[in-house]
């Protein structure tokens, strides 16, 4: 079971709003190598992983992900111009409405976001307003839904720890380049915070797939006659001159002639 | 920020497994209406929520939703046999992999699920088995992925919290039928306790949804001329002469001249 | 089944094109608080619905809802700057077409887009150009596809209607935002009457939701013993001080214990 | 404008309701080439299309399978045994749930589909089940979720009808294999009705064509040097003698050397 | 098998770089109507086609579409600005990270790039820059992930090459639209040999449609009493005076009464 | 650019057709871990390698991924009892179908098939039969469509080439369920050769992640003061005490105060 703590794991301090870098961060809020999908991710997998201090290192990881998840929710909300909590579209009349138009209602942050509704159109910022009033979706920077489809999960552990450790090498990737593009330091002191634990986490994950593999048992690996096997099937280059694999390996181009 | 804690919110012990039963109760785990759906929605909209009592219940819930969806996934795990905790066929040569086909390696409750594989095919099952040996995916009970669209947010409390009371009389409902369909007496009464918990929430969103409509302001309402207005578009039909809405109303069938 | 008239249900007379604006109103053709989805969401539900006047009141609706479709599909097309009724560039050979570029072939509206494709680049009005020539998709302001996830339909005529509610007070909330930054005179008016209806629409499921609870039995919930509990898992809040449901029901931490 | 009629463009009397057949033919109520796709695509198209006899062709067309996807649904509901009407598990406290059980309380096409679930489990009906109580979801025979992506629409009149062909092609196809596979008298009418209709809406696409090309102008086509080619990219096959096309243009196996 | 030769097809050399017209040629790499749809619906249609020579046909189109996908990748990586090869940020510690922001180690390109998304905003640029750094996704020009749903496969060999033909044509359209938005010389040097092509594919479908014709049997169609009717349901229009087939065919407006 | 021979890289003689586990060999040809994911995700990625060895061996593989598809592409069209070729359906009048019914018109291996329709209602069997006539979807077994986000691509060398490590082990790990459950000895051989295929990628992987690391400079990472922290988050367990990098770091319950 899990408890909720109302401060943030880290503090998100925000100078100076910028819808379309909020657009930005959306990228880790709903996006394929953002904070729901590592925190779903190690979710999942820890049901069916039979050595249990793996499954509590899971369990950890989970659980600061979707802390980061709170984080990262509050960057957003805090690029956005903040919450509209008024809501003063609310209280009016429609002819009021019909009077005020877009603009002498709305606090400067709002009205320079409509200015960059009606000069620069991003349209993620664009559907972000209209749909959410600064609210927040599970998209990512595009648009584009949250899916379980970005969770990687088999019953293999070094497998799955391979797919962790994937996933952390490119969420900090892709908190380094948020970190370029985005210049607020309130949001950047948040990615520096970020990428160092993606860093942590991933060689968490290096030592987690050596446990793994010395849990497995020693015999002979069930492969058959083609792993020697090196095909050159992108003519022209250099890797079978290059790969110590290719080199020890019969290398041909195709087909293979049945067992006999 | 969150603290998961090595136990289940209530517990869950199945007394028989039954693969399309697991497959049967992945439709709260990864579907629609189920436990994902419901703890990322109200964390979603605690973000923009202007009243703190509100935001607080919203985080309540959705921190309960998320232990919900722990006890799910145990379940699911339970019906499905168990993990496939020693992973034989890691441990195996070649050879011996292809002798010893399926069923003698396994235990009894493998075998019997690869007895429905053969013999039964649900789709889900079969999916389940191949992609994650007994893991958990976020899909529904037909193997369609969670996604984002699942998730009702928009820039107005009274309209989310509406969203959130009808979410809880849907995720109810399921309940009630997997009760029906799930005979394990260990999986009712964690659906027992689901449908207490989700009629108290939704018991709470009643609640909520009188308290934010107290919170807006009294003037009148932004509607114009066109709100007094019953379109009769489905000829033959009984709802003009039922409602006592219709009856107030102006009933026609269109369309609507302009106004001057 | 259905008769098409060729008129619109109200008549839309967009006064300046603007294809960022046609973009957000995309949001009302294919999104998730769209009128395909109200439609579609209330004709799958009739089908279930046991009490006559209720199944009909979902069709009037749902019929009504299409026709909305029709308008919001009519003003999209007059903001994109009309149907490219000439298609021109088919009646061109290929070394005209590498002479002209564009713009000098082109229409004062479509030079006004290019101009916008070149400088502003709003990725929905991009593929819309690209992809349809002016034309619709069934998207919605990010250009993400609609689906048929949007659609909330279970066995319980209840939930229905409540689902139903909250997607009208969600769709009235999103033509709100639309009419503070959408400024075209003719669009606003589309959009005010639209407000009307689904205003309309939900004092209609209001009180058919009143009249389902009344075709209810009577009997006793089905609930057991954990109606009554507050989870105080958000930690340092007020809800539980302010919610009367709080006050009168068991609040604590958790874990529950098994029952006997 | 649409009204609705409360009566079917043709009648359906299911025979013998059966849970996996209704979970055959959802694949026309909300597949890849059901009645939506095919309304909404002639419906999209119908906005940007310059020639009133067309656009009024596929205003009628699209009002058909709108008409046509009623009828589907009504032939699910009934093969799904009909609407829950009852909804007796509403009115039952949970002492009296816990002890009937599944069964008892059922009617007998309900007892049917129930042990369905136990021995056969098709995870389509099993989604029915459990999220509908016998209602309807837009989506295909798997249960994958109707989506926009199905629907084709591009700015160019002859690539739209032969897209419209094309579609009526497949969706007449698939009734065939339905009428192969799914032996009750009563569906097998209605798909012989729809295969005759969808043959009738071919015809008339055909014509269509060959009118929009007659609109088109005449003169010589924007193709360039690359037209002539016949492409032999997989080798050992009988295409390049074959067709004609390949007997008059160039053939060769690239790749193409840069123009001057 | 396949054979991949490291030259590309046609040769690719774009003068200028911009994203944004990047983000516009997506739409063929993993957009509706692009080169990996194509590629996939005759390769997936060729497993099923009885006759060899159209089943030839599809291969060596099948594997010129992935060859044009080579090409399209390569267009778009130019106009982004190249690959980020050196990949610099990687070399830095993280206080250098911290002085230098964007800018000063960034080509020229990609601070025009930064430029952009500062100042303009593109939803789809903003992805692919933070996601990608310079690279590629299935997506197409709105950030909407490339799917399955795309491609037409039935049973039935004329409606598969009608669907093929129809593809054919909505491709060589949106690169007619890319040709007349994108103005850089090298690129529209592809798009019209990618023109050309698709002009030729769809001449080779035409014949091949011709040819499985032939292949059927000549018996009478499979159809009833209800082709020759037209159903006029989009009151007020032309087409039923203007189409031959509704002069010949039985004029009405439904319902259909049920045949003895 | 790519060439297309005619015959398979390896030979597929399936042994007795079974449509089940046709529909569990769909997982890997459009499912989440499947090969036309793996041949998408290398292409994609090679556009922006800059290291021309490993660039090289992105597409070597790819390219033999697609080789892949084709075997299984081909394995899933013989478990599904072969293409049907004679496609009789066609050729028949109306009177005819209707008499026939299914079965007398069918092989055996089709009405081996229609039984398991009758009686066992795979779902995703009865999709294949009735959408494609024994054709092939790119979906996975439950039915669910391919789609992009099955791909991982970001601009960084390291994280790609262990995306691609940790996505050869999730393959491999399916084709051993394969293994397990397929008994034909045809497809089984298959499998092996897949197995063995994979476990060569994993190595050549794990070479190229080797060397990408060398690629890079050796200056410091850009980490900074959070790395060396261990969350203890999921209270109760082991791993803050069984890894060391757990006992090197700080082990604390969070939160972090902000640095000065």
């Amino acid at each position: 079971m899990y408890i909720h703590k109302k401060e943030l794991l880290f503090p998100v301090q925000v100078k100076s709003p910028n819808p379309a870098h909020a657009a930005a961060v959306l990228e880790q809020f709903g996006g394929a190598n953002g904070e729901l999908k590592a925190c779903l991710q190690y979710f999942a997998q820890s049901f069916s992983t039979p050595d249990p201090a793996i499954r509590d290192l899971l369990m950890d990881i989970s659980t600061e992900e979707i802390s980061h998840l709170e984080m990262v929710g509050e960057c957003i909300t805090q690029l956005m111009g903040g919450p509209d909590k008024e809501q003063k579209m609310e209280e009016m009349g429609a002819d009021e409405r019909k009077m005020s138009g877009e603009g002498n209602i709305l606090s400067d942050a709002k009205s320079h976001i409509n200015n960059m509704m009606h000069f620069n159109f991003n349209s993620t910022v664009q559907k972000s307003m209209i749909l959410d009033g600064h609210g927040l979706d599970f998209v990512d920077s595009s648009g584009t839904p949250f899916t379980g489809n970005f969770i990687n999960n088999v019953g293999d552990l070094v497998a799955n720890l391979q797919s962790d450790l994937a996933a952390e090498l490119r969420a900090k990737k892709v908190y380094e380049e948020l970190y370029r593009h985005v210049d607020d330091p309130g949001a950047r002191e948040m990615f520096q915070f970020l990428i160092d634990r993606e860093a942590a986490h991933a060689t968490l994950f290096e030592e987690a797939i050596m446990r793994a593999k010395e849990l497995e048992n020693k015999k002979a690996h069930q492969t058959g006659d083609h792993v020697n096997m090196y095909f050159d099937l992108s003519l022209g280059g250099l890797a079978k001159n290059e790969f110590s694999f290719a080199k020890q390996a019969k290398v041909f181009e195709g087909p293979v002639e049945p067992k006999e």
